[in-house]
């Protein structure tokens, strides 16, 4: 270590994910004081740089760090009750972004059920994007609710479910104005603000009066639209999808059962890349030779939702960067259908394990792994009955999570890095490319690639280091360690 | 041409479907005598022979022969209708198998549906393997009941559906002991004999009384087992295949929706390869790099079906060879579970085209394209009422086809090219991998692709010619043109 510290700091003796899904031996450079990755080959070879510090992870993975983009709340924390008292909701907030980095989440978007009216504007004030010391990201909010169907409401309050008579003025008018402005990203922009915009997700049901309507507007926006709690038909998930909405909340949970002849929202997972899905009659030349990734699966297609790839360098800062902006690539003369992103809850109860493998390699790009945790999540919290909001409680079991006294499933206490234990258990497949349900696939579906999710050179430095099997082992935030095993 | 014939026919200028899915501009050589396919290096390169013929193909393709394996009749002609006339019975077959070349099939397998007990050693007797001059190859039978679930017995007629309470004697005692003998397989032994036996597929709801008992029973003696017309558990689904059960009968249909949280038979498609399907634990050392097939679609293992390819030249003339043998791999002291074939009846009626892309891309090598096609299957049959069996009668509404004055869906008037043409449409999969799903995938459910569905050396010339939207141009069996478009 040189006494003119220059910041670098080399992890080394580790296999990195890669985006195709793999994992390769290979050193990451980040520079500790920016809390950015660096490019290893132009500031090693290039500019000759030696590290101040190297990390010798032992031959464990150094992952990207994981995002959650559906969670209630955890370590008793409810991100949905607000009770008028900001500084205790802020200190809630900060708790859960310090204490979830045990559990391999570097970054996460509040979750808030279907609240008063009234509540929204307070509520959302608070969740714009913020990076307490020490502790993950918030990304901003996630609206589940209240246009949603009352008959898929699970734990949601019927009396709030609501419609939205005016389209999207009517979400405007509820979430608040100020929530829904077309405003910079703070994450393409040089630095967390205050002011810039703080929704990242609204999930609500396309078939509810004025809904369609507010996805193509929300979407051109940069919101990401997620369809869910919701029964509609398949020709209007589909038309939900070709107005913008990007991803399926909590998929299989509170929507139709795949249903062959009406595939509804779960069949998007096969929706045919072609406009026309009626018999074959004259149509187009078929394409004769596989497609381009070699898979026989037929999922091996470029999704456009992913931004462009640019290079940071050639990106003057504050270059506002469009979110979300769907192509539409066309191919002999027809216009393709791309497929959604979808979430899923892999604790083994909310889904058959059947189920996930069948989702995940129908459409492993658009994989997301979310926890949909409640605020009694906590690794050390015992099984037993525990207060939930508004006199409601809730019954613990190992990972099962009750309304008390009904066996309405109510989110769930699984940790994110247990899900992706249990997806390669589930699917087959390997940790790599369970990580990139974690990681790539979330910061994709949001737009944030580019700066978290991935191992990009510019990317933010928000590291999970893990064993061979997928535990954490520590957490790193903005090149800083924020949690150790030891 | 030389005067000293060595029947040697080499088709140029064509695209040949290979197994990996793909298309390749290659000559293929057959011996026109013998009717099999040759090693084109051997034989052209090694020995220097000159071909006897030329068949420049104008740049189409050249693919094995389809194979239908579910397929109840066509051109009038109805497999389950015996009226006691053998000869009648014998010239119906005949029928069908000479004007089944028309849609580009070598090879079915006519299914009987649910009978008077009487009647099935008398129809089985004619359904042994047999192959008329200039006609598509009769592989032997598939009956379809009657040991199946009454909830769900789609066309079949209540008062004859069973259950099996002595297990397989059962089904011995039904179809007739000398059906179900554990015989030499006419298709790898010398050549056809009516002596071999005559049974390829039983369909059969596991949760049956006798039937999961006769499951491993008629594994083991050859017989391709297909769940269907059942309505069993995620477990008892597994149990069977466990059992040996190696097929799905038109998946989707006559079986449970998917429910995320009991998949039963359609969540076999997602079926995990480790045994133990709870959440994880302490399992073993994961995998941590992607299977082997590079896709991240978790579908790319091997599936033990498949014979061991062997050299027909190292295999002595009358070897018997044992069929769907299970293999029980294991890796790091797992046993893993396979993955059955499914059918899929892609007439875009049975089968949303989303419901038909998630199932391919969730298990692309267990699929198999078939018909169900009914007695009225005739590409020039107009629509309208037609009479059926036991006095009911037909609606066909385009390729709709239901009993009259309901709305139950009774198979279809599908041809198989054109179910190969909306596959591609419905999953945007290439012409090659449709191809393989009514070629080479149904010869590995029956433990045939040495023989049919492939284009391998000392398989038999069974080849069908495609323009490049698949449409038949010309059929040949045995290394004979049997139909030409001209």
């Amino acid at each position: 270590m040189s006494s003119s510290s220059n910041g670098l700091v080399c992890f080394t003796n580790c296999l990195l994910p890669q985006e195709d899904g793999s994992l390769v031996e290979k050193d990451l450079w980040i520079d500790e004081r920016r809390g950015v990755i660096l490019d290893a080959q132009k500031t090693f070879f290039l500019q000759r740089e030696r590290p101040d510090k190297i990390v010798d992870l032992g031959g464990n993975i150094l992952s990207p760090g994981y995002i959650d983009i559906q969670i209630n709340g955890g370590f008793g924390f409810d991100f949905s009750v607000y009770e008028g008292d900001d500084q205790a909701y802020r200190d809630g907030l900060k708790l859960v972004a310090e204490r979830i980095t045990e559990t391999g989440v570097t970054a996460l978007v509040p979750t808030v059920i279907t609240q008063e009216k009234s509540l929204y504007p307070k509520l959302l004030h608070h969740l714009r994007p913020w990076s307490p010391p020490a502790a993950a990201h918030l990304l901003g909010w996630h609206a589940e609710g209240p246009f949603l169907q009352l008959a898929k409401r699970g734990a949601h309050a019927p009396p709030l479910i609501a419609s939205a008579p005016d389209g999207f003025n009517s979400f405007e008018s509820t979430y608040g104005w100020e929530s829904l402005v077309d405003a910079e990203d703070w994450l393409m922009a040089s630095g967390i603000d205050q002011d810039t915009v703080g929704v990242r997700i609204i999930t609500g049901a396309p078939e509810v009066e004025g809904v369609m309507d507010a996805i193509s507007k929300a979407s051109k926006r940069g919101i990401c639209f997620n369809i869910g709690h919701s029964i509609c038909s398949t020709d209007m998930a589909t038309a939900a999808v070709r107005n913008g909405a990007r991803c399926i909340t909590h998929l299989f949970n509170a929507m139709p059962q795949l249903h062959h002849r009406d595939p509804s929202i779960i069949g998007l997972l096969g929706a045919s890349p072609y406009t026309s899905s009626g018999p074959a009659s004259d149509f187009a030349p078929l394409p004769i030779s596989p497609s381009k990734s070699g898979s026989s699966s037929g999922t091996g297609q470029k999704t456009p939702y992913a931004s462009e790839a640019f290079d940071e360098i050639q990106t003057p800062p504050g270059t506002p960067v469009k979110r979300h902006v769907r192509q539409q690539p066309s191919t002999l003369g027809q216009t393709l259908f791309e497929r959604p992103f979808y979430e899923l809850i892999v604790d083994g109860i909310h889904i058959h394990p059947n189920s996930v493998r069948l989702a995940y390699s129908a459409h492993p790009d658009g994989c997301i792994l979310i926890t949909d945790a409640m605020r009694i999540l906590d690794p050390r919290l015992k099984d037993g009955i525990h207060e939930w909001r508004d006199g409601r409680r809730l019954l613990k079991e190992g990972d099962k999570l009750y309304l008390e006294g009904t066996t309405t499933l109510a989110g769930s206490v699984v940790t994110l890095d247990k899900c992706v234990r249990n997806f390669i258990q589930f699917t087959g497949c390997s940790l790599g490319e369970a990580i990139k349900c974690a990681t790539l696939n979330p910061a994709r579906c949001l737009g944030i690639e580019n700066r978290k999710g991935s191992l990009r050179a510019g990317a933010d430095a928000d590291l999970v280091v893990l064993d061979r099997r997928g535990k954490v082992l520590s957490t790193w935030v903005k090149g800083k360690k924020v949690w150790g095993k030891n």
